[in-house]
């Protein structure tokens, strides 16, 4: 993810409102789906070209116009042009690389929000933008690529169960909302269980890589807090009702939202918390075993460092030794030593080091 | 504590207000009581079907209405249903992983708790959910567990003593409340008691447990730090008296509580920097030791070394050696070791080593 | 001062209220004093029963009833009665854990101070409960035990000098609260003192008690702390003069005091500061330390190994040794050692380490 | 940058008002250039004198008078006076170590900015002052050297695309504010880039460099901080518009250079605290290494020291040494010098060191 | 610095308003100077007795009263009584030890500053209360000894360049503020100075000095911050016209000086980052610089204990020892040592610690 917080710098220097993608080019088309309902029915369908949605507009049903992939820049111009965007709104949904936030134009809201999903294989969470258009009766949004987290909103739609389909374009607009920030706490599971590794690893045998796990974990969250952080403050707005777009039947479910996305941020936040004590644990452990090492190497080192020097002593080749003459020379010799490995040995004892 | 900050994924992608019990799951019946009682009398009643309560809803008296056991999530339904709750009061009821909040509805009022218990086998602070929802004359309390902390509040309606009996279905809730947020108090008194045999330990004796009790306390911190917090928010906005339910009578009780929260929170906070005290002084006396043990091997080593040398220099073979064929010579070089030696520790003295 | 943090638990489910005192038990007597004072004259009294002070309340007067030592919660309980006080006052006066805070009633406003006293044989900081409770002509005021930082203000009431006589009982609880944070400027100043003792170490000579002095002032300064903040909304609460029990005149000596608050508030913060640079200090003297005996053991080990390996070689008893038989082979044996041992000089001195 | 936080004092005693330039000095002429245009047409010219700027004012095209170099005060003085600036505002553009700031004045608006870039040689972050003078139908811009940062909103005004031609100075004033804050951007990329580095550094190899280095990018760090920080409450307060001289048109582009700031600053708090995290990794990494280093000694030493012992112990010259005479005691001696060795790789492969 | 924070103690117990000088005594009389100026003309006088200054009082010219030094208690009892001020404020001008503060009062606004200057010899800040009390149409400034700040003020109101002569006593204050602040920058140059002098040694060679520099400057930045946070609060409030004595000209210059206190206060926090980072990384170079200690004597003390062993091995005695014998023994022996000392080398480069 440290990556990805810097790169928007091929747009500079450009007039704004120029339209540019920047994010990860793909070549495959860009998927279109439109989803129009009404208490009544429902009526999907995969669109060839961007014009073909623009019938529905008019109409009373509420419209969900749904964008997997921003590539195309010229579908998205259309559509903007369409729905009377202004240029810096297209610029915004374009760009991926924007913090979440919440904007009120005349007849519409742009939300745009960070969907975070956690790749298995490479331990990472991966990060990408999603737009949505909040008018009086449509909703557009807007993916990078294709994914799923929308299709129990689609089921929900088609099958008619719970209130979707008696409520208007804001209630859409919330449950995508939802199902954004719903993805949240899967991610939160994995990094509990990572931390969870780590303390065990922590407590039982800390190496190296505890510790470059333990870094990546913070930088984790560091980004992770960087794209929740915002969130809060758009799901705070959006149930303040600022907007005469979001009606008060809606707002109490934004409030449930809301609810969440600071349950979301509690947990970013003790999350950085432990992983800031983890490290210093680590510290602690490390110089715990240090001394452990050294408490080795100094016993050993004591109590044969002295012994070696009597040996050497009677090693010594003058003519006139006497006690080298004494029969019972060596068993002294051996006396002396043993009395000294003893007062070595009880001196570490009362030091507690044995 | 850790596990549970992030278990509520179960839910992700479900449509708002389903209801689903999040938390662990148990085998036994749910558990209801009521009590009704106004200044003359007292009711009192377990029942057995849950419909047998709704009698006392349109009567003067005040209801109180207990539910332990949160797992027959059809219970929770068809009290909702009576009391007119929305989905998501409902929801927020049996996802027992809310952090505490008060949201204001339409002639009720919802408050979440979290009750802590100390666990005293596990030494570890156990974390449950407990509910209120306030009427205008009833009180309804949900719990995931039995317990006994409303044990007292019971015997007080029971034997009309103190003003509980005379006064409203608010100051009912206001004395459960007081009741959860008094539990806090004995769990600070441990945590208080934890803290000073650490302390203890790491004047007298610090070991790899002690760093890693300091590390388990610190995470029972910040997890008690995430309960307390939002409860202050909660009392704060309960004595504000923003609602029509609360009357101006409990409000200064109210306060009280608010008190209460602010003080377990100043605890929390002076506990939490006390113990990254202990984590640096930790640290600090690691260095410590391992400069002690260093002294030793250093003053050893450096007494002895010279000394084999000596040693080993007349140990040689060398056919023309004069000091070795000296009477004296062996006695010289004893002078000589007892020099060096006595230099030597002339040296650690001066250092302040010995 | 840890340990008075959490120890209100006694009181746990009781019904709010109920007066229990909260603290340490005594044997001795109360002691209850009354002054009544106007511009004319002053009364001072000591009681022996409570009632006797009942009489004064009615008076055109200004009357100071203090009481030392809250063992006889009957005492507290007539008081109460006598002026009206709500139960949660009563409580609050005898349950001497409060943080200090100020509570509007309907004609009575209550001041819950910390009094911190040092005691200089355990250098501790004694920390003890004071409430006031300011009426239209009335101040009660409450202490643990005797203390006499109340008797300068009885002198000034005595012999009438100052403003004191001339106003009303806004300004004897200011006069009052004046007292109690002026007691904090000399426990700021024992603070200073033990913190350039210990600078002073830091630089001279840390040792393992330096650490645990550190940790303990750092102790004191987070329950310090804890006993000042809230101090800094209760005068300011005070001059605001949000109550009309205070006027005008007193305002601009609350706004003293206020400003005194903020001043101990500063150096309490930056004695904390400073603690924790001393930790880091400490922590880096010790590596610096542990860098010096270090280099003592390499320093003598790097030289002397290799010379003792060159004695040993010409120790070994091989029938074929040429260089034994040199005459001159001793010679240049010691040659050699001296030309390692030069060379190894030479080397630490390019080091730096000699 | 360390450098350019405090050299203001070369002003310090002189009246308000004095204009020096404080900055480094430069021989070079000043460049003067002025562009005015409206929807029909551009001129543009380069001036000589700054007198010929000034007829430009009361036409009703939008002028805009830049400025390269502030060493020759007169031309200051003299655009000062001509457009009616305060004397202080023509002091902040001299003494170019202004922090960002907004300053609505009669008639016009001030805005002072820190144009950063990056250094490829010195691996450094220039910092050079840009102010903005906002008048109804002109704008000046000051910059401290000539640069080309402004050259793509000249080619944009000179080929009459997008809409900047068909608006006013408040738009101008947005485009070059635009152009400033859009050069962060790839200093942030540069950073990131130097971070990963850093970041593989610690992994595979870190040394004293990599302290260094990681020291050297906290301190621009801290440096960019101070310069972007208050950008936000400029843009911010731009964006309200508080005064009347933007437009709305104007302002909803605003908003997006506000958006631009705000990113950046996420950015620098990320990295902030990836830094941090860098800097205990670090320590950790060394703890690591030394940790690798004593094991190494104390595993060579433990084992070879007992040896040396028992073969120094046969050394001896002892004339009664019955092992000496025993013709197996050679290979038992060596016996148990192998019984030795094995007990202590065995002690070693337990402890996990081997 | 340490060692003013706490020195307030000698008033505590006294009467508010007593006034008693708290700072250092001195001996020397009191300087009292007068400069009384209008557009027109400048009269200026050293008075031997306060009383001849107070017929200044009601002319209509700007009277500035100037006293260095406040030792002699009476001659501030004198003024304060001629120009109304209530005691409070008299007891603030001689209690030497107050925090920066604004305080408004009925006719007149007292504004309490700290003059820093810089002690070459003692490379020490020193650190003095300067007074401003500014009424209608005098400013009374109460210094705590000569200093020569205020000397271009006084030049510049004598020789009437500029428009202190035109404009009234609260431009007369600003003057004053403005001169004050401006001595801090100064300071901070000196400070950053000495900073870059510590990382410079940080860099080529750490000592204990440089420890105890660190904290030294970090001792420093504590108190300097104690001292400039709230002079922001001054300037602002004073800036934002609360007092009817500020005119709306002098408005824009305290906007000025506004600003200059939030660059000091944005430099000091800037250095205290940078000093934080410096002690860590101190830390790590001497962690480092251990590193390299322990490697030294790990390959010297591995290279050579094995070959001593060896040694030590053909040294022994015993009768029966074959190698002994062979007259290649001894070569074979050499043979081995080599052999067994490039093993070790090699390991270590493998290492690469070589």
């Amino acid at each position: 993810m440290a990556k990805s917080v810097t790169r928007v710098s091929k747009k500079s220097g450009l007039s704004p409102g120029t339209l540019v993608h920047v994010g990860e080019k793909k070549e495959d088309m860009v998927r279109i789906t439109v989803i129009d309902y009404n208490e009544a029915g429902v009526e999907e369908r995969r669109l060839e070209r961007v014009e073909d949605s623009f019938a529905y507009r008019d109409k009373d049903t509420v419209t969900w116009l749904n964008v997997d992939g921003l590539h195309q820049v010229e579908v998205i111009e259309k559509i903007g042009a369409h729905y009377g965007l202004h240029p810096l709104v297209m610029e915004d949904i374009l760009n991926t690389r924007q913090r979440p936030k919440i904007d009120e134009h005349e007849g519409y809201v742009v939300i745009i929000l960070r969907m975070l999903t956690y790749v298995e294989k490479t331990k990472h969470i991966d990060d990408e933008q999603v737009s949505l258009v909040l008018g009086s009766n449509f909703v557009l949004s807007f993916q990078e690529s294709e994914g799923d987290i929308f299709d129990p909103v689609r089921e929900r739609i088609r099958n008619g169960k719970g209130r979707i389909r008696r409520m208007g374009a804001d209630y859409l607009a919330y449950t995508l909302l939802d199902a954004v920030v719903d993805e949240y706490f899967p991610i939160m599971e994995r990094l509990g269980d990572r931390m969870e590794v780590l303390e065990q690893e922590l407590i039982s045998d800390p190496t190296v890589t505890t510790l470059h796990e333990i870094y990546n974990l913070k930088r984790d969250l560091i980004a992770l807090r960087k794209s929740v952080w915002p969130l809060r403050e758009v799901t705070d707005r959006l149930e303040r009702r600022e907007s005469p777009l979001i009606k008060p039947d809606t707002a109490v479910f934004l409030r449930d939202v809301y609810d969440h996305t600071v349950q979301v941020i509690d947990t970013v936040e003790v999350h950085r918390e432990l992983v800031s004590g983890m490290l210093d644990t680590y510290l602690s452990s490390l110089s715990n075993r240090m001394n452990e090492v050294m408490k080795v190497l100094t016993i050993i080192a004591t109590i044969f460092i002295p012994l070696s020097f009597v040996a050497g002593l009677y090693g010594m080749n003058f003519v006139n030794m006497p006690e080298l003459q004494n029969p019972w020379g060596y068993f002294m010799a051996l006396g002396i030593m043993v009395a000294l490995a003893l007062t070595m040995v009880a001196f570490f004892r009362r030091k507690g080091w044995l």
